[in-house]
Order: C-alpha cells, then sequence, then structure tokens
C-alpha cells in the first residue's frame, strides 16, 4: 500500500539544499562513505569550500564511534574536487577518555583532494570567559539590504548575506580599500536551524581578502582553514534560526599567500566559533 | 689517524641544543624516522609542544621529495609522549605544480601521539601588504630583565623571555588580568640563526592565556596549533639573531577549551608568522 504523500507535504519534508549537499553514503567498510556535492553549492573551481570542509565533518559525525562534540577542525584543500563522485574516509585515531582525534581524507580517482584533522571532546562546565565582545552599535540584519547574488557562482545563492561593511559590492566597484575588513549578517538561505555543520561552512563565508584590499579580483583559493567551536549544540540551537554577525579581517599578503581571520557570534552576543585561513593568491 | 680538535672546537662545532632535540634518524623506508627530545626540552608532562611541532616539520624538511618553503603546519596533540624513542612517518599526500600537501604522524609503541597537516610551497614575488603593523613605542629587549625561569621546567631555560606585559611572573602573584594579552621579546638560548624549524617552535612560547586572566595556574595543555609562515629562508635569515617580539591574546574560554591567537614579528617590524591555538583547561 502507498502512502503518497501530498505535494506540499512532499516540499516540506525534502532535506534542506545545505543537508542534500553534505549527505554521505556508508558503505560496508566502517568510516568509507560516497558523496557528491551538487551544482548549488559549486563556486568558481569546484565545490564551496565551506561545503566540502561540512562534508568531511558529517564523516566523524555520521561515524558509529565518534563521541561529543566537535572542538576543533583543520581542512586542508591539496587539490580541486571535480564534478563527480567521491570517497570520504573518516579514520579515529586515538581515543582519550573525553576527546578523540580524527583524520578525514577526500579522494577522486585514488587521489586525496582534501585532507583534515577534527579533534572531538566531550565538554564540561568550567569557568566561563571571553577577551572578545561583538561590536556594539551594529545595525540591525533586517536594516539592511540582502546582498543580490545572481551574477555570482551558485553556492552564494544559499546564503543571506547583509553586509555592513566591506562587501563584495566594493570589488565589483574597483575601489581598493585601506584594510579588508568585513562584517556582515549571514544566514543559510532558506533558514536551517543552526549546528555544527552548518557553522562550519557558514566559517568559510567570506571570499578572499585581497579582492576587497586591492578592489580587484585575481585568482585566489582557500588552502587551509581552522576553525574553533566554543559553544555547544544547545548554544547553537538556541541562536536558532537568526542571522550571524561575522567579521573577518586579513593579517599579512607576501608572496602568493594571505592569512584571515574571522568570528562568528550569535544575534545574542555569543562568540560561537573563531576561524583562520590561509588563501593563495595571484596578482 | 685521529684529528682531535681542542676542547674549545668540539663545544662551537657541538649542535645547538635545539637542532639536538628535533634531530631525526633515517630509516631505510623513505619517510620514516627515529626521533627522541632530551630532558632539556621537557615541559610538565612529556617535551615542549613547539619542539614536538618542530620535529615532524623537520620530518617533511629531511625527505628528499620536499620542494619549497612551509607555509603552513597545523600539529594536533592527541597523546602525551613518553620519556623514550618514537617514530615519524611524513607523507607527501598531494604533489601539485608549485606546492605539496604533507601528513606527519609521531607515535610510540604503535601509538598515534601526535598528527599533523604541512602545506609546503615555492613562493613567488606578488604584491605585498599588511594590515596589521608591530606596535609602535615598544621597550627594547636590552632594557627589559630576562625572566628566571629557574623555577620552570626544563624548555624554559633553551629561551631568553623578555616580558613587556603579562609575563608569567603575574600568575605566581595570582593577580586575575582583564585580558590575557601577552607582549614580549623571545630568542632561543643560546641565540641560533632563525629559520622555519626554531620560528615554528617560537610560536608556541606562550603559556595558556588562561592562567594570566585567571591568575592561577591549573591543568591546560595546547591540544591542536596552527602556525602560517610569512617570510621566506630568506627573511627569517635576515632576522637573524636578534630577539623577535611576540604577543598572544586568548577568544573565549568554555567548558574546558579555549583559543589563543598571536604574532611573531622581526626586531625590524616584519610580520614572520601569525598562530592559533585551542588548549584544553580544567578549572
Amino acid at each position: 500500500m502507498s502512502h503518497d504523500l501530498p505535494k506540499s507535504d512532499v516540499a516540506e519534508h525534502k532535506p534542506h539544499v545545505f543537508d542534500q549537499a553534505i549527505a554521505l553514503h556508508a558503505t560496508s567498510d566502517e568510516g568509507h562513505y560516497q558523496g557528491y556535492i551538487p551544482a548549488a553549492y559549486f563556486n568558481m573551481v569546484g565545490p564551496f569550500g565551506g561545503v566540502i570542509a561540512s562534508t568531511l565533518l558529517n564523516g566523524v559525525l555520521s561515524h558509529p564511534q565518534h563521541e561529543g562534540e566537535p572542538v576543533s577542525m583543520t581542512v586542508n584543500f591539496a587539490g580541486p574536487i571535480a564534478d563527480a563522485d567521491f570517497e570520504v574516509t573518516a579514520t579515529l585515531i586515538r581515543q582519550n577518555r573525553s576527546s578523540q582525534h580524527w583524520t578525514v581524507q577526500l579522494a577522486q580517482e585514488g587521489a586525496i583532494a582534501i585532507s583534515a584533522l577534527v579533534l572531538m571532546a566531550i565538554r564540561r562546565e568550567t569557568w566561563e570567559g571571553s577577551d572578545l565582545t561583538m561590536p556594539a552599535g551594529l545595525p540591525s540584519a533586517e536594516s539592511l539590504p540582502s546582498f543580490d547574488t545572481r551574477q555570482l557562482p551558485p553556492w552564494f545563492h544559499n546564503y543571506d548575506f547583509r553586509y555592513i561593511e566591506g562587501g563584495l559590492e566594493l570589488v565589483a566597484g574597483m575601489k581598493a580599500q585601506e584594510n579588508a575588513r568585513t562584517r556582515l549578517w549571514i544566514q543559510d538561505k532558506p533558514a536551517r536551524p543552526l549546528d555544527f555543520l552548518s557553522l562550519m561552512a557558514l566559517s568559510d563565508c567570506f571570499f578572499p581578502r585581497v579582492f576587497l584590499r586591492r578592489g580587484q579580483m585575481m585568482p585566489a583559493g582557500t588552502v587551509s582553514m581552522t576553525t574553533y567551536f566554543h559553544a555547544g549544540r544547545d548554544q547553537l540551537a538556541e541562536a536558532g534560526l537568526q542571522p550571524l554577525f561575522a567579521e573577518a579581517r586579513a593579517q599579512r599578503y607576501s608572496r602568493n599567500y594571505f592569512d584571515q581571520v574571522g568570528e562568528l557570534w550569535s544575534q545574542s552576543g555569543e562568540l560561537l566559533a573563531t576561524t583562520q585561513q590561509i588563501v593563495y593568491f595571484k596578482g
């Protein structure tokens, strides 16, 4: 007997485009998965790095041996990903009492394209503090225009960008900036409850700082990215469906590489994640 | 026929204590080494993390297939290292036209204690810029007292620390600080020409920020550290034998983990490396 759902319900129950993108299919070999990132998350060359990182993190979080919550993830983008299936292998390399160390690799046709390290931990309450505070006096997300992504690669369409300063429109205007600071409100589009997977992808939402600094596009791409998670599952759920405040800055640009740092905050001013990356550029 | 050197010459030709510590012995299997970190670089539990990181980097730089210069290194400290020999394995996982991606692991008795990712690159001249500048008006290293390390674990004795602010003496004084910023001049002791190996170790010279913030010692240890190298071999050689200016700050402390960020500058104001780490703490 078939239980056909009405069409509207089918649409409602279809996974979010992000969850479709990072989906992995377990094989009979534990820790080995097959995946494919659909065109919806494509960037200039291959998929958006943030969704690649989340796919690898998903390899750990889907593994029956995983324990605790992600604390740290480093992803090295070693080579391009072709528009084809790939294999993800998640390996628990060290089990401690309250933490786990994992390596994760993504390969296509036997060549490693992505290599990652993940720290998982069962976290307990301790003294709490922050040496950073969210900037005061920010305009609300609602008061800002949603950035028009129509001329941009597909992955941009899956996020709602509301730039406060240092937006990509400045690059189009070819106006070099004194520094490469960007501030924005950002959220999955359509909205999706926040979790470690979406936060990992969001931590790569900043376009290359060198575009802004020089006021021009040039070949550039993240080579290594590290994100630290400061909030737990419950705190992320609380941040819920509201946009996050995100800020990115650059440090030094020299001989084909520059580094950028960033922070992601909940609307209520909680620092959810800090991130840094080293980016190749040519120009 | 023996060529006995006079005693003074023997001392002069003996490798620097740092080079002794990070030395690896190649085995017949390419990329596999044996090592042992001597007591001179011991910390509270096992060796100083900075020298562990440098030992793994040495595994890449000693490999006949390595090309270019280190751009990025992430080291995950998965488990303690016992006072015994260990094996280091450096694997070239991806060779690109001008970059290489390596994994490096350190194991003892078959258990992985350390896991690292290294990006090497042949770097070419490009546009140069920096969005950070070294703080102005710093007191000179010579005008500051050398920190007395006699009561501290052995590794401290191999560095000359000259604290400008946020020194470890504040921790002994049990005075909690409003933030965890430390500024200091630092140098190998005895002095040693700067290279990627010593810079990697120096990027871990900051004691856990939570000690300073809370004004007390507590169990704490780096779990993952990432350093980006902005300077090349020649620029490091120029920085030469002079102390580096180093600054570290913390971001958020929550449920057993906090993150710290730092920068290392040459005396002439060139940003040589930026670094971040996530640190376990209990208290």
